[in-house]
């Protein structure tokens, strides 16, 4: 551990601490605003036809198991990349196909998080630093889908039903709508329940109130599918989780690059690892073992037995200060996810003890209208040993959603992004 | 306060006791309904053309000043029952047009709360109880509002508005949706962050939605107003409070003719007195001074001595467990009338020392999910001294809303029913 020494403790190092200002600055100015729903192949630059994204630090095609690896080759079959399961594993083998990880495309995933070219996006654009964010859309409330590890005829025409209708009118809408700022939802969902990750009741309502106007119009020239589509967008309540998470995504892009900052600025994991990215070390994964739960709830018929990992990346709205870290902004989660009020409490004021800054926009009533607390620094999460905190949706063993839980990320990565910080810190400086 | 012996304190008296539970089941059960949209006279039994209601235990016509007495001439002017002020006035004083009181026609008043034969009311049936509750529609953003004591053109051509485009729209959509539930709003309505009396946020937006898919029909019909309706709707955050008021009216009505309950029915202020109603003694208003700020905002440009009683009858909803007495429910709202977070949740568990019951139905997140507490015990508050907390909004002289407060019910009323009601038990039964 000596090699943590040279890492000076929070406070003692006025560059590392302007760094992590201006790395929460950009964070605080962001104005994520969704700007269109198109294609992933359209708009997520690199990401060619025989590309298969999934969530969490990347891992050689053989380490991807259960849910997340169905959901992969569920992928794979989705874009006609093989005729079965058994072509699609071979070829991703081969590296025929070839799977990659989400964050490296500018996108983020939810659960397993696979996204393909022909999936449709929503496209988030920080007005500010003109950085990205991409989401593919919520796959409705049944527990069938491919983000929850399962790919079968009825999650097939899902998908296509996401692709050749839904994705077409709301992209329609969106574009009458000239965008549609999501900051300002994402403030006020604050102050009606929303922590903006496990829970999206109010920003789902707030974000339908804003294409209505549109979808009235669209109904006027005749679009049928206008009624099914508002039906598809706010039966669920989790419709704005994703725009909630490409935001997010779009917001912690804006401070990729702020040399020297100890902010974290991602954290999501894959079947088989957590992983964070900090804003003054590149896009390096700091890796650890699967997070553990620190209160959940799994819905009547299943156990925690049942638990199973297979990927994760929607704590980037963690990263920007939402979900666990305004769960006090949230307390109807509790009916959600188990927990009490009480310890909601304790935890949401724990991650003030391990962030730079109080947001200047997102802030929780039940705090007194204090800002959430934001930019996770690397420093105090290993002085303190307080680890942050996430509100995660639970899936089980064979696929499907089996309840949700608050989370603690693992120690190991901070641990890990520490020594590597401390060794950029007593390396001599490049020229 | 000899008298006062004749009634058995809290607890001591069992068939009070059961008349209270009967009292407070039957407000629990209430299921209120929107069933329609309709002008006050095709629906408010007994309000003829000649009649204007106002808010709070009634008055003489001369006794009414300010604000109240300013709508309730602009009443009779809209109802084109006189040229102009001075002959309104001529004729309420003759008795030729009529002032009466609102909730002794079934509808409940906001704040001035002026009802005239051709303004559209929300329909609110109890489908449990068959009970009704009407109130008059928002009256839209601007601060010259009849409601807050203005009558002038601008005021006219909003009420001329409703009567002929909103509302005959909402009739429509709500005749289309075969009635709208309104007991799932509100329960949904209080975990997020609404106490559904000064905080209608999401209630609006909840409502809305149920509407939606009657609105794109009505669209797709060629109907081009249900843009600007839908943006009335939902720009002022405060639509929902009249349907808030009629569901409490409609409830508090399924618990009119309880023998023996000490439960408050209804309280309700004039610009000179407070009045409560009691389930067990019948239409009587039990009168004493006007309410004590404990908290309160006013806007800027404003102060606590531009502040005008000019009546209200939104307080049926704390009497419903609403409100002030939900007030736990709706952190966001100290944004808007002052107040902080501890002082909320401290008035709010004061409440339940004065009621009877927590509600079955509609519940507080941050308590865990507890029920609001629910039938306001006259016995009680004599006994704690504890008075009911009601989130009002504030008038200034001179018309117009200048703010927003948390108000104490005068303690008169409260020992002035407690001696009616000892009255009766110390009286012979009636045969």
């Amino acid at each position: 551990m000596s090699i943590q020494s040279d890492l000076p403790p929070t406070g003692a190092d006025a560059a590392i601490d302007d760094a992590n200002r201006r790395a929460v600055e950009l964070i605080c100015a962001a104005e994520p605003v969704l700007v269109g729903v198109r294609p992933a192949r359209d708009v997520m630059e690199g990401l060619d036809e025989r590309t298969v994204l999934t969530s969490g630090p990347p891992l050689p095609w053989e380490e991807y198991t259960g849910g997340q690896r169905t959901a992969v080759i569920g992928g794979a079959l989705y874009e006609g990349l093989a005729a079965d399961a058994e072509q699609a594993d071979a070829r991703l083998r081969s590296g025929e196909i070839r799977v990659a990880g989400c964050q490296d495309y500018g996108c983020v995933g939810s659960l397993a998080g696979v996204t393909t070219a022909s999936m449709p996006v929503l496209v988030v654009e920080d007005a500010r630093s003109g950085s990205h964010g991409y989401c593919t859309l919520f796959e409705g409330k049944s527990p069938a889908r491919l983000n929850y590890g399962v790919y079968n005829d009825e999650v097939r025409e899902t998908l296509q039903y996401l692709e050749h209708v839904v994705a077409p009118l709301l992209a329609d809408a969106v574009d009458r709508a000239g965008g549609v700022p999501l900051w300002p939802i994402i403030r006020r969902a604050l102050h009606m329940g929303d922590e903006l990750h496990s829970r999206n009741t109010a920003g789902t309502l707030l974000f339908t109130r804003e294409l209505l106007p549109h979808l009235v119009a669209l109904a006027r020239e005749g679009r049928q599918e206008v009624d099914e589509v508002v039906d598809y967008m706010t039966s669920g309540d989790y419709f704005f989780l994703r725009a909630s998470m490409a935001a997010s995504k779009a917001t912690m892009d804006a401070a990729r690059d702020v040399a020297g900052s100890t902010v974290v600025r991602a954290m999501a994991l894959s079947c088989k690892e957590f992983g964070i990215r900090v804003a003054g070390l590149g896009d390096e994964w700091f890796r650890g073992p699967l997070p553990e739960m620190e209160s959940g709830s799994v819905f009547p018929g299943h156990t925690v037995e049942d638990i199973e990992f297979m990927g994760g990346e929607s704590p980037i709205t963690e990263s920007a200060g939402l979900g666990g870290f305004a769960q006090a902004a949230a307390f109807p989660l509790q009916a959600w996810q188990g927990g009490t009020p009480e310890r909601m409490v304790e935890m949401n004021l724990e991650m003030y003890e391990i962030t730079v800054a109080e947001h200047t926009h997102y802030k929780i009533p039940f705090f007194g209208y204090r800002g959430v607390p934001v930019g996770i620094d690397v420093r105090r999460v290993v002085e303190t040993g307080i680890a942050p905190v996430m509100d995660i949706g639970i899936a089980g063993r064979g696929g499907g959603q089996i309840g949700a839980g608050a989370f603690r990320a693992p120690m190991e990565c901070f641990t890990a992004a520490h020594d590597a910080l401390a060794r950029r810190a007593g390396a001599p400086s490049p020229a």
